[in-house]
C-alpha cells in the first residue's frame, strides 16, 4: 500500500511548490506530478472550463495506482475540490483549507487577505474556508494577474516587482490585514518584495501547510513508509519548456518527464 | 457567394484587433470570429500543441460555410498558416505575411526589429518572410511575455509599462532598428507607451496591414459585395469575460455570441 505513489496536479509548474515542501517532509514517498501545461494557466477560466480540466487530471492520476492525491492548484482546490473528493474513494487533499487554517492561527487583529488568481478570488473559496473557522474574522480578496507573468519571466525582485506589488498591495495595506494569504503557487516566488512591501504582516505559504496535512493524512493511515522517493513528471505540451521554468520552482532536477495528452479524442 | 461570411479565429481576445480593421474597411461583410478562450494563450505553447489546436479552430469554421480565412494569431500564422492552407480549399490569411511586407516598404536603414510572443519569435516565421523579400535586411526577435498581461489588466499607460516597455525594448534600441514590428495582436494597445520608448522607430501594426490584403483577395475573387455586415463571436469559455475585455480591444459592442465546445469527446 505504502509504496504506490502520492499523485500531485496543477495546470502548469507552480504546483512544483507544492511537490517541493512534500518531498521535503517525506523524503521517501514515491510521487507522480502532472502539469496540465498545454491548457495552462486555469486561473483565468471559468468553473466549468476548470472542472472539466481538473477532471481529466484526476481521471489521468487515478490510472498510475495513486494511494492519495494532492490538488496543488489554488484555482482548482477554490472550485472542483468537493466534486473531485465525490468522484474518488482515495483521500484528496487541496491547498485551500490547510492555507486558511495557517492563516486563522496567525491573525491577532482578525483581519485576513488573500490574494490568487482571478478565479480563486471570485469562488470565495478561502474567505468560506475561513469563516468557518472563525466567523469573525475579516477576510478581503484581490486578483493579482501580473504576478504569474513576472515569476515566469524571473523578474522577482527589482524595480518592476516592486512597483507592481506596491499597486496591487496598496489596498491590503490600508485594509490593515495582519495576514496574507499567497493563494497562488507561483506567489511565494515573489515572498521576498511582498514581505518587503508588506512589512509586519505575516505571509502564509499555503504550500508548506499543505505538505504538513499530507504527512497527518498519510501518518493516520500507514504505519510504516516503504517508498524509494522517486517523483515522475508528466505534462501535456513540450518538456522543455517546463524543465527550464520548473528547476526553478522546484530548486533540484527534473529528469523522469514524459509527455503525454489529456483529451480523448 | 459574397454573402458567405469571412472566418477569423484567434487564441483569445486579441484577433479582435484584427476584427475592428476588417469591419471597418470592409462594413459590409459578415463575420464570424471564435476565440478559443478555454485554451489561449497559445504564445507559451509548444509548435505540435499549437498546430492541433489550430486545425479545431479551421475545422470548426469551415462548418460555418465561410469564404475566407483569416488566422489572426501571430503564433498560429507563424507555425501552423502552411499546414492550415493545405487542408483547406478557401482563402487562408495569417497576419505574418502583410507585417512582414509592410515593414520591409517602411525601413530605410534595412534593420528591423520583430517583437511578439515566445512561440511566434522561435519560429523565425518575420525574418523568414523578411528575408524572402530583401535578404539583406537584418532582423531581430524578441519575446515580450509580460506585455499580454499588461494590456489585459488594462495597465497600458503609467509608470510600470513604461519601465516593462523600456526593459524589453533596451535590446532593439541598441541594435539601431529604424522599423518595429508589433508581432502579436495585443501589442497595438501598448502603441503609445511603445513610440514613447522607440521614438523616430516606424511602428506596423500587422492588424491594419492584414485587413488590406483581405480586401485586395475578396476583391479579386468577387464582383461585389453583399453582406449585411454581421458579426457573430463564439467563445469556448464563458461569455462574459470575453464581451468585458474584448469589447476595449473592438472599441465597439459584442452581442451576437455564444460559447462552444472545440474538442472531440
Amino acid at each position: 500500500m505504502s509504496d504506490r505513489p502520492i499523485g500531485i496536479f496543477d495546470s502548469g509548474v507552480g504546483g512544483l511548490t507544492v511537490l517541493k515542501e512534500v518531498s521535503r517532509i517525506l523524503p521517501s514517498e514515491n510521487i507522480i506530478y502532472l502539469g496540465d501545461t498545454a491548457r495552462v494557466p486555469y486561473g483565468i477560466r471559468s468553473p466549468e472550463t476548470v472542472t472539466r480540466y481538473s477532471f481529466e487530471c484526476t481521471e489521468f492520476l487515478l490510472r498510475q495506482d495513486i494511494k492519495l492525491l494532492i490538488v496543488a492548484c489554488n484555482t482548482v482546490s477554490a472550485i472542483s475540490l468537493k466534486e473531485i473528493q465525490k468522484k474518488v474513494s482515495i483521500p484528496v487533499i487541496g491547498v485551500i483549507e490547510p492555507g486558511a487554517r495557517a492563516a486563522v492561527n496567525s491573525t491577532k487583529n482578525r483581519r485576513i487577505g488573500i490574494i490568487g488568481t482571478e478565479a480563486t478570488i471570485k469562488s470565495s473559496a478561502y474567505p468560506k474556508a475561513i469563516k468557518a473557522l472563525d466567523k469573525d474574522i475579516e477576510v478581503f480578496g484581490l486578483p493579482c494577474p501580473l504576478f504569474v507573468p513576472l515569476v515566469e519571466e524571473d523578474w522577482t525582485d527589482g524595480i518592476i516587482a516592486r512597483l507592481v506589488v506596491e499597486k496591487y498591495l496598496k489596498d491590503m495595506i490600508d485594509k490593515g490585514v495582519d495576514t496574507l494569504v499567497l493563494g497562488c503557487t507561483h506567489y511565494p516566488l515573489l515572498k521576498g518584495v511582498i514581505q518587503d512591501v508588506m512589512n509586519n504582516v505575516c505571509l502564509v505559504d499555503s504550500a508548506i501547510e499543505t505538505a504538513k496535512v499530507v504527512r497527518d493524512v498519510l501518518k493516520s493511515r500507514e504505519s510504516g513508509v516503504s517508498g524509494q522517493g522517486r517523483i515522475k513528471f508528466y505534462v501535456t505540451d513540450s518538456t522543455e519548456k517546463f524543465v527550464n521554468v520548473g528547476e526553478r520552482f522546484l530548486q533540484s532536477r527534473i529528469e523522469d518527464i514524459e509527455k503525454i495528452t489529456l483529451e480523448v479524442r
